[in-house]
């Protein structure tokens, strides 16, 4: 295993902080990388499932400044615990609530150069029930029958690749509990 | 759609740039937003097909100081074509050549933070070739058959995100040609 020899912070800033690490791996080499990490608790997605369909968001994406696709989703509060934060973005960002959640994966974003979590959590269950979040706009709501996602998702642009890993996830670890 | 009012680099290092934004939504709502972007020309993640099996890596990732389960990948260098890139990291990280790539897909890592794209590319009928790379290490070298996919990646840990996509746009969007 490489060890960290030492670790520099040399970027903060409200959300982010960006450290230099010098590596040295067998054979006496040594590399330099730089690594982001969030400044939070992680964040959650949440793949509600409702009547056989799947609900997805469509929400302004600042990094690329358009529309993107992606699953209700947010960053986990202090003292949050996951499957509150699910619940509560659910609420916010589609109008319903879950009475059954399942804190299926933990997911690396890009392991190599970001230290970020997203749990995924399946929600089901779902009853009508609005909390209002603090989105600066109202969210365009997209359903979609489960077994027509690859012809829906190949339609799509901007799509969040955490929603491709939620999808797997859903259709092959957990669908036959 | 919503219209950025100012935009101010916060924090620049070799690989990565911050920018805060002053976002403009209808009803005279203003947020702020933290974005990254890579200061590169994006990446490309190859899924290598070998007589019905992928071959995966196991690099270390320094983010999360541990090894994680991937595909070959790296930065596309300047004046490098996607798919030139694609090849030499093909060469270089598993020692396999293709005579066969397509460009299967755009992906959007996380938009509502990151500006960072990584090219799709689905390499087959590979043939031995090897190129010294930059790895500090020698990579692990990991074949699955197509058909065993999820049983595989239900056991490994630390798994890249991109993998998930690459897999589902493989075999939902793909496989049919």
């Amino acid at each position: 295993m490489p060890t960290i020899k030492n670790k520099k912070n040399i970027a903060t800033t409200k959300l982010f902080k960006i450290e230099e690490l010098d590596i040295n791996f067998s054979k006496n080499i040594d590399r330099k990388y730089e690594v982001i990490s969030g400044t939070g608790e992680g964040a959650v997605m949440v793949l509600p499932v409702l009547n056989d369909n799947l609900i997805f968001i469509k929400e302004y994406a600042a990094a690329i400044d358009d529309y993107s696709l992606t699953f209700p989703k947010g960053k986990i509060d202090k003292q949050e615990k996951i499957l509150e934060a699910a619940n509560r973005e659910l609420q916010e960002e589609i109008g319903f609530k879950a009475n059954k959640m399942v804190n299926a994966y933990t997911l690396d974003l890009a392991p190599g150069y970001i230290n970020h979590k997203t749990y995924i959590i399946i929600a089901s269950e779902l009853k009508p029930s609005k909390l209002e979040g603090d989105e600066p706009e109202k969210l365009e709501i997209v359903k979609c029958p489960v077994n027509s996602i690859p012809t829906f998702l190949a339609q799509q642009k901007n799509i969040d690749s955490r929603v491709f890993a939620a999808i797997f996830i859903y259709l092959n670890f957990l669908q036959d509990e």
